[in-house]
This record gives C-alpha cells, sequence and structure tokens, in this order.
C-alpha cells in the first residue's frame, strides 16, 4: 500500500483527498491555507509543513492547483516536487491549466525518471466529495493503467485520451462546446420569450429534438423548469460562471498556440467575460441568459 | 372521410401526400411543377389544374411551400386558397416562414371563417416518406385536436405549443441553437485536430459529457466516427447547409422584430452564409467544420 | 415658387422644416402630435388637418417618419399621399427605413406618375435645425437635380447615389460601419485602461495611425479627451445608442435580403441589443464603452 | 559616436540597419540568416558571428525579432544579450512582441544595471527602408531621450508612451483596432455592391462620413478605387494578412491577460485565422473582403 501526497486542499482538493483518506492508503497533505490543512488533518490526513515534505514522503503526488503558474512552481521550484521526489515515481496533476505548461512539467518530471499525467475532472465539488468524479487522463498509458487504482478512489469515470497533455486537450474543448452551449441556450430561452411562447413548451420540444445539449437539458436556465437546475435555486452554483470563463481563456489560449479558428468559443468568451465583470462571476454560468437580457445580475 | 388538398409537392410535400394516400382520405394536389404532380398523379393523387380548384374541392388544405412570399400568394393571392375555399375549411400550413406571414395569414383565414395552423415539421425528407415527422403546432388548441388525425398520417411527433405563431417560433428557435452547435461542434473538432487528440476519443468522452449536443452525438461532422452521419458518406445531406441558413436568416428576422439579442444565433448566420458562398450549401450542414478549417469546399 | 408639404414635424422635421420657412416657399404641414403641429404654425407653416390635405395643396412633399410601416401608410394609405395628390408630383422620404419599403412606394409613386426620392440624412438634430445635413440620395438623376434647390435649404451636402432605395443603401452601411466602429473602439479603450496605459496617450496616437476611425477621433469614448463628445458631458447624445440600433437593425434586415455576409454588423447589432436592454438606450452611443466594460449604466 | 548592434536583419531589420548605417555610428549585426549577414556586410556594416560578440562590442543593441521567444533566447539565454553585455547598455527591441515578455525582459535587463525600452514600429518595410517608421516607446522617460537620436535616424514619428511594455500595449491595441476596420470595410462594400450600389459611390461618400476609418480610406479593399492601394496591385501587400494575424492574436492574449473583453478583437482573430488558413495569409489584409463574400483566394 502506498503513501499518497496531496497538494492543493481547497474546495476540490478536499473532497478527493477525503475519498482517498477512505481507502488503506497513508495520505500526507500540503497546502498554503492553514484553514483547510487543519480540516485535512482533522479527516486524518497527516499534514505536511512543506512541498518537498510531501515529495520526500510519497510514492505518488497528486495536484489540485488553480493555475499554471502554481503548477509550475509546486513542481519546478527550488523546494518543489521533482527536486525532492528522488526518482521513479507518479504524478498526477488534476488542475485545469494550459497545456504548455503541463506538457512543460512533464518532460521535466520525465527527464528525471518520473512519471507524470495530467489528468483534469469534471462533476465539480459535489463529485469530488461524492467519488465521482470523470478523470479525462493524458501521458503514457501504462501509467494510465498504473494511477487506475488510486483515481478509482476519487471517481466513477476514467478516460484515457493519450499522449501528456491531451486529457487537458479534451477538458478544455468539452468545456468551450458547454460555455457556447450554455450561452446559445441563455438567448434562445430569451428569444421564445419574447415570441410569447411558454419557455416550458420550448423545453419540453427542444429537449427531445435537433437543439438539443447538455446546457439546455440538464441545466436549463429558466427558473422553474428543473427543479434541480441552479436556476431554480438563484443560480447558486454548480459551476460558477468565473470557473467557465477561466476555462475558456484557457480554451482561447490553446486556440491561438495551435493556429485554431473558433469564432464561437471567442464569443463565449467575450459574453462570459462582459457577463462576468457585471456582477455575475459568482452566480452559475446559467446565469448568463440574465445577461443576454440585459438584466443587472 | 375528408378530401385533402395539398400544394406545394416537392421533396417534403411529395413524401406528406403519398402518406395521406395510403389513407381513405381523397388527395387533390397543386404544384406548379409539372414533373411533381406527375409523380403526384401517378401514386394515386388527384390532380388539379389550380390553387383556387384545390380550394374548393378540399376540405382541409395542407401547404408545403419554400417562403413567406409564397405562403401568402398561395393564401392571399386573387386566385388563391381563402378566395376560392368557401367558409369553414381547415388550413395546415407545414411551410417554414417568417412568423409575420404566417399570423397575417391566420388572421385573413379567420375573418372568412376558417381554422389556420402553423404546423412546420422537422425530421427531413426521409420523416417526410417514412411518416415519422415531428410536427410543432401554433394556433387554436381545439383546431390542433381536429387536425390530430390528419397530422399522425404524417407524422409521429405532434406538439402543440401556443397560439398562432408559435409553432413557427419553436422551430426557428430549435434550429438556431441547432445551427449554433453544428457550427461550435465543428469548430471544437478542428480544435482537437491541431491540438493532435484523436477525434475519435474526443467524441466518446465528449458525447457522453457536458459537452454534448445533437449535433455532435447524431450528426458528427468528422468522417469515419459515425457509420450513418453525413458527414461519413462526403457530406451528402441530411440537412443541406443552404437550408440551415435560410432557417438563421428566419430567426434573425424573429429576433430583430422582437429586439431579442441574439449573438450565437447571428455569428451563426454569418458563418453559414460564408460556408454557403464558399460553395457549400448544397453539402449536409456539418460540412461547416470544413470552412471553419478554412478548407475550401 | 412651389408649395412644399411636409408631414413628420418631430425632432428632425421640426429643424428642417424651419429652415424651409425661411426661404419664399409655403410650407404646409402636418404631424400626428398636436403639440409639434403648434409649434410648426407658430413658426409661420400652415397647418394642415390631414395627410390628404398636404397633398393635394403641395407640389412637393417631403416625409421624415420613424418607421417603414409609416412611410408605408402615409404613401399608400386609402387617406394617404399618392390617393391624394393628383399627378406629376415631387416626393421626398428623408425617412431611415427598410429599402423593399422604399422601393415599394418608389414604384406606385411612378405608376402614378410621381417622381420618389429616398434621401435619408445624417447630421442630426443639430444637422437639421442649422441646415447642415448631409442629404443621400436614391432615385431618378433629373429628379435629384429637381430637388437640389430644396435639399439645398435643408442640407450642405447633397449625394446623388443612384437608383430608387440607393440612398438608404449608404446610410445603412456607412452607419453600420459607424456601430461597429464605435463598440470597437470602445472595447479598444477599455483594454488599454487595463493594461496601464494612459487613454489620452493612445488617443494621441491611435488618431494619427492605423486605428483612426470617425468614432475615435470625432466621439471618443473616454470623458474627458475631447471636451466637446458626448462622454465628457455625460453621455448625453449626440445619437443615442437606441438610434444606433434602430439602424443596425435596418442593416441587418438588408443583409438577409441580400445574402450577404456581416459578421462585424451582426455582432455590433447584438452589443447594442444588449446594451439598450441594460439601460444605455438613452445615451449617446459612445455609452457602450460603458457596457463592454460590465458597468451598469 | 556610440556603436550600434543590431540583431535581427530581416525585412524589416535591413532597411532600419541601412539607415543607421547612413550615419557615422558603426553598425555590427548579427542574424542566423547568411544571405542577410552578407547583405549587411555588403552594405557597410559589422558582421558579427555570435550574439555574445554584438553584445561585448555595442553601445546600444537593437533588436528586430519575430516573435517573443526569440526576444527571450536572445537577451536572457546564456549566450545572449545581458550574460554578454557587460553593464549600462541601452537596449531597443523594435519586435512585435506579447508584453509579459518584454516587462520580463526589460526587468532582467534592469538588474544588471542595463536601460530597456519596447520600440515596436509602424509603417511596414517601407518605412523601414525611408526611415519613416512610426515608434511607439515604453520605458523609462530618460532612456527614452537618450534614444531619441538613434529612433530618429530610422524614423519620423517618435511616441514615448510610458512604463516598460505599453510602446507594445498601444501597437498592439491600434493594430486590433485597424484588424477590425479593415474587415468591416470589407463586409461594407460587399453589402453596398449585393444592395446594387456603385462601391466608388459608397467610397467618396463614406469616406467623408461617420463610417470614415484608416482602412477605408487609405487601404479600400475594391480594386480600382485607390490607385496606390494594394486591392489594386492584386492585394500584394502593404500588410499581410498573416501578420495581421499574428497581431491580432497577440492583441488576445493581451485581454486574456488583463481580463478584458474584446467580442469585436475576438472575432476578428477568427475572421484572420478562417481567412489565413483558406490560402489568404500572403496577400494584403484587405484580401479578407474576398474571404467575407466567400471567395476562394
Amino acid at each position: 500500500v502506498s503513501t499518497v501526497g496531496f497538494i492543493g486542499l481547497g474546495h476540490m482538493g478536499h473532497g478527493m483527498s477525503l475519498n482517498l483518506l477512505k481507502s488503506s492508503h497513508k495520505v500526507i497533505g500540503y497546502d498554503l491555507n492553514e484553514q483547510v490543512l487543519n480540516e485535512f488533518q482533522k479527516a486524518g490526513g497527516v499534514r505536511a509543513t512543506s512541498i518537498a515534505e510531501v515529495a520526500r514522503n510519497s510514492d505518488i503526488v497528486i495536484t489540485m492547483l488553480p493555475k499554471g503558474a502554481h503548477v509550475k512552481s509546486v513542481y519546478l521550484g527550488d523546494d518543489g516536487v521533482i527536486a525532492n521526489a528522488g526518482h521513479g515515481k507518479l504524478f498526477i496533476d488534476s488542475s485545469t491549466i494550459d497545456i504548455e505548461t503541463s506538457v512543460l512539467v512533464a518532460e521535466k518530471a520525465a527527464k528525471e525518471g518520473h512519471r507524470f499525467l495530467d489528468a483534469p475532472v469534471s462533476g465539480g465539488e459535489k463529485g469530488a466529495s461524492n467519488g465521482t468524479l470523470s478523470f479525462m487522463v493524458g501521458g503514457d498509458e501504462a501509467t494510465f493503467e498504473q494511477a487506475t487504482p488510486i483515481l478509482s478512489l476519487m471517481g466513477s469515470s476514467l478516460f484515457y485520451v493519450g499522449k501528456n497533455g491531451s486529457g487537458l486537450a479534451v477538458k478544455l474543448v468539452n468545456n468551450m462546446l458547454l460555455g457556447i452551449t450554455m450561452a446559445a441556450t441563455g438567448e434562445a430561452f430569451n428569444l421564445i420569450e419574447r415570441l410569447g411562447v411558454d419557455p416550458k413548451k420550448f423545453y419540453a420540444i427542444a429537449s427531445k429534438s435537433t437543439g438539443s445539449n447538455w446546457a439546455l437539458n440538464e441545466n436549463c436556465p429558466v427558473p422553474g423548469i428543473l427543479e434541480e437546475s441552479p436556476a431554480s435555486h438563484d443560480y447558486k452554483p454548480g459551476f460558477a460562471a468565473g470557473l467557465m470563463l477561466k476555462d475558456l481563456c484557457l480554451g482561447q489560449q490553446i486556440a491561438i498556440n495551435t493556429n485554431a479558428s473558433t469564432p464561437f468559443g471567442a464569443l463565449a468568451t467575450s459574453i462570459f467575460s462582459m457577463a462576468c465583470h457585471s456582477g455575475l462571476a459568482d452566480q452559475d454560468m446559467s446565469a448568463v441568459i440574465k445577461f443576454l437580457a440585459g438584466n443587472k445580475s
């Protein structure tokens, strides 16, 4: 039974690390935030005082961090994971970051004889605490097989995609599609209401027709249509508009880097950017329907 | 058993009228095109020599026409349906046209004691010939009930939406969503290929994730992923890009008329417009993926 | 010396008719609004009680109306201009409306032996009262020559464009460009400020460089850069955002009607539509900079 | 009289270095491309065999490089400028690159006691060879004053903007406006032609009206309107569409980095990206009018 290190114990990392603690693994964790470290310790985790301590004492290191800059410094810094991990360890980064940083870290890790997977997730905080996340994984396939038992403790769907960076690629492109369909579904409902048509009728028909999409069918932006949707609960997230904007910006980043033409992704980025500036960043992304209608948040 | 008139026996009207002929109804038909009239007659239809003849001799008149201007002249012209139908008849217009024209015709029909439904369809030529169309119906609910037996001969899903024009409203807004998701799915695949990821992997994951939508799941624009999709058959339609553009333009028309803000519908209209000008009008709408990649048709 | 009829004595029509009154022409006017009729009468105008009265008693009829529907009913109604004008008169419509309506009215006028010009203006209320409007004129060139003396009383620049409808074409396409450049200039300043650069420096350089455009150079959307600009006076119009939206919608209408691809015009329409819904309709169009920054009006 | 080093002697650098050679300065140059080095030598320049040699032997180093990655390695590499320049020198980078890289290099230079200016140019190869470039300069104002005599040898307009990076900020935002107005002007002409209006008439009016902008007035995209414009010479650049796309991508990069909302810049990036993929990259940016019309290059 291996020792698992966990760096980044915030909203997502907290739930993920607790699911590891339910197994027979010893889990050693670190975070800059004292409070989340305390909670991790209370739940049975071993509290480290530095990244280096985690790196030295773990067979597997999992990271869940906000931005590429954090991933870079946690892995590549002088006091970071690679400088202190010795050789032959398994690193799993579940952060949603830019692909270039992830591939760079993977290369540096390989040079020191480590294995590195990008393994971003979908499923949100609920999936993290329930252990029902989906993992989209990039890296060596044999490494993916080695990581499967650990990932299975935190998620219910594991997708192996391909080379390093491709887990992030799938995550970011999927979320670009989500951002577009969420906003487009919002404008569709705004139009249908201006045409004097009952939005419930539209939902009933379109969700079974060629216009159907996840944002419409499962995250319907009009209150009162789906009992469980954020829209029916004052747009409490769910998936906050500000986080959607972060993923859309990463999507534009990879589009620029690869010379891809993404007019709809670019428009969605602009719309969510304006919506967030207008005050909707902390509401569910489905609240973009209000911005499109000209409502102040 | 009533006599049914059918005006507009082209691609869609042909299949629809044949399904009526399979029933015990007498069907009297008219079209400006001699050839389609001949085929209708061969299939057992009664051939009329004018719109007026259809109007005089039918209890129910069904129309399936390309544009609002045709619907206006067929119903409101001096030799048209209303001027020749007497009183108390049922008119069903399955054309996909602008709402203003449809509501105007409905009002003129009502003034003469007729009942009028807008009943646009989805399902394409295949649905028309198989009798599996979906009808989205606007008008008086009692009239919808009266039309149900006839519509059931041509379609397998009947949706009553609301007042006159609302069948068209739902059709056009649904198709606006379809145009957006089709193009967005195309740009997503272009991006995923530039990132070096196997599009089949992306399909497998995204079609089960939050990016899922009908265009991705059922009309996947990359050849070889879905055996039945137009993309796997040289983009033979299916639903031609030129027809999608027509519906998107009608969608922009109703958005302008109601002061609705539809940035994604507007972008989709521009993209399909440029794609059609570049030579893709007669290919399946999923061929927009080629335009987005800069390929010449 | 001819008698000039003037229908539509609102903001623009008021100033224009007053400039006619300064000449030796007799001017007979009509408006649905009692108050503006009174003011016209006070200024020396002859007050008519109906459109028909204007039509019967004028050699030239000028119209300045809000929408195509008004132009249609004023010219083509049973009590309208054409039904009451006799033969051989000159009609000048300075309304900014859709081209289809204007061409239809021109054709009906020609059938009755009249001459019709579309002659939309730019220059705003200030130009109307100062007699410094620009007229963009469509119709027969000989008719344009006949109209020149009258138009010169109201404007300082007369542009003959071509056939009927082409005056409107130039006006609407010019204003589409203006809507785009106004919004684009707004987003440029928002970006420059986020980059920590003094907007005055940016103005000084860009207004003399390849980014220069009328909206930047003459209607700069940042307060305090141009003393005379609406931005420096709480965005008091100038040219209201709501009127810009009206022209952009007409621009999209003619784009749809001619199968033209106008992605930037479509985006500008969406942006101004959302901005107006958010409360900016009555402010100068340069206030779109605030919407783009996410500010509530 | 100081010795000036010049690294990057390609299209732009060639003309700029030749203007320096016309002065009394000794100029020592380097480029990876043998051929351009030979031409520089033939023109009187001193040929260096490495970046380090340039750095050691110059009082002022000017760089003109394609991308941020080149600037980073030229200045920060082990064999680079900073590692070999000693102390107290003046560096002027005229490359058009991302602001982050430029500011990073400026900081590293300052640490070693050097002064660094970002000084991107406009004016193209013609301006480079004629010595009529415009320089937009960011950095310390005193440093700008010191650089003025040298910059004056290569350019006719010198704009001091502000802190490091702000020269690039103004250049990139100005060019974002140019990309938008160029494409918007193209779509305006496409629409005007579909409306049956003579584009020369439109040019004559709009270039003097509120739609006027540099791309319309000075780089008119319709052949035959301006004798000198690229459009009148088979769209031979001028400013190539591929270079415009590069600047637009940098513009989106800085918008993402600063959370700015730039819907028009994003759309222009997508349109130029698709246009370049369709084969227009090497034509003048005004050729985007052809892409917007659906023409194959």
